[in-house]
């Protein structure tokens, strides 16, 4: 009881309390200067505190400037304060990353994305230059007008009929024979991945995953209460069977995950007859194989490569992926067929959030039905080949000796590995002050593994970039090498 | 060994599980009459199966005309093959819902929604007619031309600020002044409410509820292994404040989650008084209040009723919303302003789907600024309103002797007691039969009351649907009464 009054003491008197919500809203320009505020009586009612603690709130508004009565009219928000900018460009944190938990650096990596000021060299999005943003938009237009009805209606899970065929069909490029009624459509590949990992793991359980990782499957696995087990992998197989094999021999794992083509970040491809053994030795144990294969349609070769799920006769392979590297991340189509998980899947998609958005499933499903989908793949895989490459060669170029740097065969993620006095979460806060946002290798282990590696972005080279690759090279030789030995000298 | 071998060899020879996979996709539409297939050589190496077992394939199905070689061209499917239609109209299940999970019906009342030709009593959707279908789709095409680059990038969480910023606006006629970085776009409400569970409670924990409550809380709570306490709750006050006491003092409550305004299925409203006991019971025990509005812009006065977040100081209420039952559900467009829990909800948003879709986000945020959203909604009040009244008095005329009927005050559900002789679960399975779908009673409970109730949805009343109460109440009648007591005559 004491304690409850002295707080109540604490407190602003009831006016200054509706004074500080009025001024808040102000000042952060949801009332706009010139515009009229509630009148005494409106906001006596809605706040439930009597006309006079209103009107003295007013008073002490007017007194500080902030409103102004007008006669015969009410209150307006003083016309003198200065426009709030409608698009505030978020300033990245200037916090020493050394300090920061790998949470938050990815929580910073991806807030970057927003920052238009800064070169993206972070997060692996695409180039928006090499989206068909105005196909996309035309053809949003046209199918909300021509499916009036279904676009403003939940189009409740699992999702866009014509968009499930669309999918099937691109998938036999995959060898992959799917049913559009084995599909699921999802807000982005992330909910993909999310509701496989709920479908297949309690809390507790251990998934085998790749190492180096994506960094946000890293959140998700701790954020479900998941233990992560990292088994190495490299650009020209992959997760390293025999590694996996001797991993499942020793540890209980409820589920595997991989990103079979262009791994996120090495940007390498597993081989066909890797993709079929790790099928076979998961299903031969009956742990669920979770796939993403966002990345595979932006193959550099003519070809898409197959998925681990053209392997499985068993539904043991949830297959994931969106179109958030090739059309549109912001239209968030992403879709899952969870083979034998199905009924859960779609459950839990229905629980959580219903639906995705219609008006994008019916753009996307159009695009891919009619828009050009596999010329305008051809282009962008050309082009992102010629910037993967040309940054690579950039990087030869300005980055210190004994760097050394991934040859993806499609995406656009570079994996570079610095020499060892290199620590690039040191790298990010100083990079971040030149704005240059980049993806330290630590956020990719769960173990703090690859301190001296990053991950590069090369969707947005162009001859811009190259500045910034030389200021990182300079940033990076700063940090050492150390004093080279005198030996025999001394 | 022996296992394995027994297993291979109840298998299909290679050959025909080739032609069964082609077989799956003509049968299922993806490939359609007349449509090209892969040649011998590409799906060999595809599948990466020999040249021979492919051309056995395909001449098993030749040899079944699923298929057709045309000389010099290639491998087509029939082109005399029935066209599948494009839209084929789910068939609702015929399982006798005794029979039937309270899950599985709830799922079986949401697939509904996507069957044009049932009589739409069921789901609480709103009616396509009264939502703004052209001006969103205008604004969906002026948007996305206007904002290019914007419309086809992740809006990472917390999500636009444009739309923040209106939905901050709005909440002020709610006596609630929200700063728009206080708010999480997201995936419809239901995404807000998960997000608010995830945020507030963890595996095993109890959460306080109304009782009658929204089915898809009920799942929600499931999914998350969380237990529900049910709290009564009636369409004049709520969630009962003495009950709700009482429960606290004798169970250790995580979490404690109402819908404020027009309570579905009851359709009340918390009167003030009660929304600010309730926040203030709830604070001065430390446990957070998930606040769902979703209704308040539905109410039938002239002014929307304050929410619980209005009398909040302590940042202790998670309120969600979403504009799904006024401007259109298919956008997915919900938001919740999270209180001290923030920061975990913008984080758990982040991780599993990093963001919502830009597209809609821009539409809905602009017709909030310039699309005349209180002119809409007092025409959709009106409506509903009225609605509401009609399907009442139908009610009053067809149902049996003994029903009772909500009178709402806001939103379109109408919860119906009938008398005790009836079983809704019963009802669902003869009502579907005659192409009619309701709400049955059990499933707004955890612990399977209001075997009696039911909840319709007057949102699309019109003189049609008076025929459909007609033959609830027929079927209704056809249950009882039981055979009137003799007693004395006897």
């Amino acid at each position: 009881m004491r304690t409850m009054n002295r707080k109540k003491a604490e407190k602003l008197p009831l006016y200054e309390e509706v004074a500080a919500k009025i001024a808040y809203l102000v000042e952060e320009g949801t009332l706009k200067p010139g515009e009229r505020i509630p009148s005494i009586r409106n906001l006596s009612r809605q706040m439930q505190v009597s006309i006079n603690t209103v009107r003295e709130a007013y008073g002490f508004l007017e007194d500080r400037r902030l409103i102004e009565a007008r006669p015969q009219s009410g209150y307006y928000v003083s016309a003198r304060l200065p426009e709030i900018p409608s698009d505030p460009a978020p300033v990245p944190s200037q916090i020493n990353p050394t300090e920061v938990s790998i949470g938050e650096m990815v929580q910073m990596i991806m807030r970057n994305v927003l920052n238009p000021k800064l070169i993206q060299l972070g997060a692996a999005i695409p180039n928006p230059e090499l989206l068909p943003m105005e196909k996309l938009s035309r053809m949003l237009s046209a199918e909300t007008r021509r499916h009036k009805v279904q676009s403003v209606s939940y189009a409740i899970a699992p999702g866009s009929e014509k968009l499930r065929k669309q999918i099937a069909r691109r998938m036999l490029k995959a060898g992959c024979t799917l049913r559009p009624d084995e599909i699921v459509i999802t807000t982005g590949c992330m909910e993909a991945v999310f509701l496989a990992l709920r479908a297949t793991c309690r809390p507790g359980d251990t998934v085998a995953i790749e190492s180096p990782v994506y960094y946000n499957f890293l959140q998700l696995i701790q954020e479900l209460g998941l233990q992560a087990l990292e088994i190495p992998a490299t650009p020209s197989e992959g997760i390293s069977l025999e590694a996996l094999r001797y991993a499942l021999d020793h540890t209980r794992v409820a589920a595997c995950m991989v990103i079979s083509n262009f791994n996120n970040p090495l940007g390498g491809q597993m081989p066909d007859a890797n993709k079929r053994q790790l099928v076979e030795l998961l299903a031969g144990r009956g742990i669920p194989l979770i796939e993403d294969d966002i990345y595979g349609d932006l193959a550099f070769d003519d070809e898409r490569p197959t998925v681990a799920r053209t392997y499985d006769s068993q539904g043991n392979v949830l297959l994931c992926s969106s179109f958030s590297k090739t059309l549109a991340p912001g239209y968030r189509i992403g879709w899952i067929a969870p083979g034998k998980y199905y009924s859960q899947v779609e459950r839990l998609k229905m629980t959580f959030n219903i639906a995705s958005a219609a008006p994008t499933q019916l753009a996307v499903a159009e695009f891919l039905a009619n828009g050009g989908y596999d010329h305008h793949l051809r282009t962008i895989r050309r082009l992102y080949a010629r910037k993967v490459g040309l940054m690579g060669e950039a990087i030869g170029r300005h980055f210190p000796e004994g760097t050394r740097v991934t040859r993806p065969r499609g995406g656009f993620s570079l994996w570079v590995e610095l020499p060892e006095y290199v620590d690039t979460m040191q790298l990010y806060a100083q990079a971040i002050k030149d704005g240059i946002t980049i993806a330290p290798g630590p956020t990719f282990s769960a173990t703090g593994k690859f301190r001296n590696y990053v991950r590069l972005n090369a969707a947005f080279w162009c001859d811009r970039i190259e500045g910034a690759i030389q200021t990182l090279g300079r940033l990076a030789r700063r940090m050492g090498p150390p004093p080279p030995r005198t030996g025999q000298e001394s």
